[in-house]
């Protein structure tokens, strides 16, 4: 391994990633956990929606063309034609200048073509004063206006939200095709590293990246499997290493934090495989491997906590993502003001933590190590690799944590 | 109950939600569990953070004076007093124009407050080249920079995410005290309403609402507790509404669709406590209900799917945010420019979908009663009540689903 790493764009790192990243096979799951799963395949309309043409307000279903002109000086006057109960049809269409009594989610009776609201109605006897005109399909829902039977509903790739569990139950999608959950192995590498129990001592630092990651992977619709903190030892590494490949879809490991650490971490999946990037122009972040075990995709990941999560959310995501087979959008960017000058070196990425509020992003200055910032911050923006800083005014997207 | 209802502009309606609302207990939860829990308590730092000034790179500690106008042309030249190991002191101070190598993560020795990347250096015998000046802290985090011992570092209120746990761990709270996640029991009213196994005749729908609204509340770190469809029927009605009140902390029906139906659920509500609010000035929405039985408080939300939706984010969110005591963000709210006229009636608050792309909002026209565009659209504009609609080209906030 060379002492100076060979350092790839962030572009090729994520393209690399995202050619190991094999998407999980899919199940089934009941509809009541499908939610947060990413969709394996189309869902199709077993229905048409509505089924029937329906009123969505409480009220008098009449010719909308009936309705022109009238107010509240001079209403337009209905006979009325009775009421239509909840679910039940009627065989009386109706005619010019007659109205029929609705109720909120009541099918329409033939020859209508709108609902008048109540509200907006008076009675008199079996005369119903109409105050405002309606337009066709005014508070109504035209037969499958929603969806056409047999038409995709939802796409694969798309995150299962709640208004998509609704769907879903809207056309008996009972047990959801989703994809599998990719397994991630966590290995946390140093000799520094004590557990979160320990106090740590002097040159010691507590285990954070093991649920920090964790914590992420399980967010991106992943299952961590977590190794616990591996000694700087390279039989010990080569077996954890080992082992987490054969238990798991991907293995992700952190630190050590010395450049022999990372050499270790680097010529030992070479051994076990391949390293195909070493050294990313990335800020902070640097020191990113990615590699190969069998088909086994291996990201090293700085082990400093605060450039680790960095990496994990600028490149890692792209290897959760392609797992799960995420194509929807999986991050939000915000558009917003810069309130500072953010300079940045010429030749790598930078990713500097901002607050934002009100449409403005105020960079949290301060070192890319601290943990602070990047609790205190909302997200990053990025400084482009050609860039040797931003101004202040520029409009910048903030990519959300 | 009345036909017209009295209608309460939508701030009061989450007014009176969010007195309604009690924060649930406390309880610890194991850190790898504690991720999206919503912290019941302020966590301190239980030592400082770093614990000691290290080295975020491998490189030569040095007092960073002395690289001042140091250069490839001329570098500066430092004497070389050996390595210090990982987690390793020494007892030998750095002075002018000496360095020592550490690795990152290293114990920074006495006497230096900078590191020079080895990048950056050439060695020649125990003559070091420094070839670009640091700075005072340059390439260091200084003890306690990051965290105090005893200082605040994660604020109650707050919902954790995945760099919230990394830091829970860096700080050994293991044990994480969030609070109780509420029971909220959902119940489906409607005759209409038939279970998502069943195919729907005429006149009938599935039942949507039990579903999104479960996954909505679950997304909301609570418990959802379906009660399934309960017919339009006073005493199956009553005796639903009592069970769940009696094992719920909070209950949210939906439907029936009718006018009868939602004086139904009021009427109820009425005989087992109290109706607070009948009626919204919202669109879609207008018929909800705010009441509660006894201390639980119960929503009604209509019972069309789309409409339900959109109350239960803009509205009933309060309910279950104040119940998990979260006060932290929790909407995303985006600014965009508006790419198309929207119409809206004044006196009311309207909620138009719109799809998001580079910053524009494009609305979704159509009834608001479609499912299709809850899930196209990326979120709600909101058209204030005293306004008469939005003119393109305004700057709007999305408010993401």
């Amino acid at each position: 391994m060379s002492l100076f790493l060979h350092v790839v764009p962030v572009t090729e790192a994520i393209a690399t990633l995202r050619q190991l990243a094999e998407r999980r096979q899919s199940e089934r799951v009941p509809i009541h956990e499908s939610f947060h799963r990413v969709l394996a395949s189309d869902v199709r309309a077993d229905v048409d929606i509505p089924g029937f043409t329906r009123s969505v307000v409480d009220g008098y279903a009449v010719r909308a063309a009936d309705t022109t002109g009238a107010g509240d000086a001079i209403p337009a006057l209905f006979t009325s034609r009775g009421r239509i109960a909840m679910g039940a049809t009627t065989d009386h269409p109706v005619g010019a200048a007659e109205c029929m009594y609705v109720p909120t989610g009541g099918i329409l009776p033939e020859g209508a073509d709108a609902v008048v609201m109540v509200e907006q109605t008076e009675l008199f006897g079996d005369q119903v004063l109409v105050k405002k005109p309606v337009s066709h399909g005014e508070n109504v829902l035209f037969y499958n206006e929603d969806f056409a039977q047999g038409g995709i509903v939802l796409m694969a790739g798309r995150r299962l939200f709640a208004q998509d569990t609704g769907l879903l139950a809207a056309v008996g999608c009972v047990q959801v095709p989703v994809t599998r959950q990719p397994r991630i192995g966590i290995i946390s590498t140093g000799n520094e590293l004590v557990t979160v129990n320990e106090r740590p001592r002097t040159g010691q630092v507590r285990d954070v990246n093991t649920y920090a990651i964790a914590a992420y992977v399980q967010d991106h619709g992943c299952v961590p499997v977590t190794y616990g903190i591996i000694q700087d030892d390279r039989d010990i590494f080569r077996a954890a290493l080992a082992r987490a490949v054969s238990e798991c879809d991907a293995v992700i490991i952190s630190g050590g934090s010395s450049k022999d650490d990372r050499d270790m971490a680097a010529a030992v999946i070479a051994e076990q495989g391949q390293v195909l990037v070493h050294g990313v122009a990335i800020a902070p972040g640097k020191p990113t491997i990615i590699g190969r075990c069998g088909k086994v995709p291996v990201l090293g990941l700085p082990g400093h906590p605060a450039s680790a999560f960095v990496v994990l959310c600028v490149i890692g995501r792209h290897l959760l993502d392609g797992m799960t087979g995420l194509t929807s959008a999986a991050v939000i960017m915000v558009p917003a003001t810069l309130a500072l000058n953010v300079p940045s070196a010429k030749g790598r990425e930078d990713y500097v933590r901002v607050s934002l509020k009100d449409g403005i992003a105020t960079p949290l200055f301060g070192k890319s190590g601290l943990l602070n910032t990047l609790v205190r911050s909302d997200g990053v923006i990025r400084v482009p690799a050609e860039s040797e800083g931003l101004e202040t005014g520029t409009t910048v997207e903030v990519y959300l944590w």
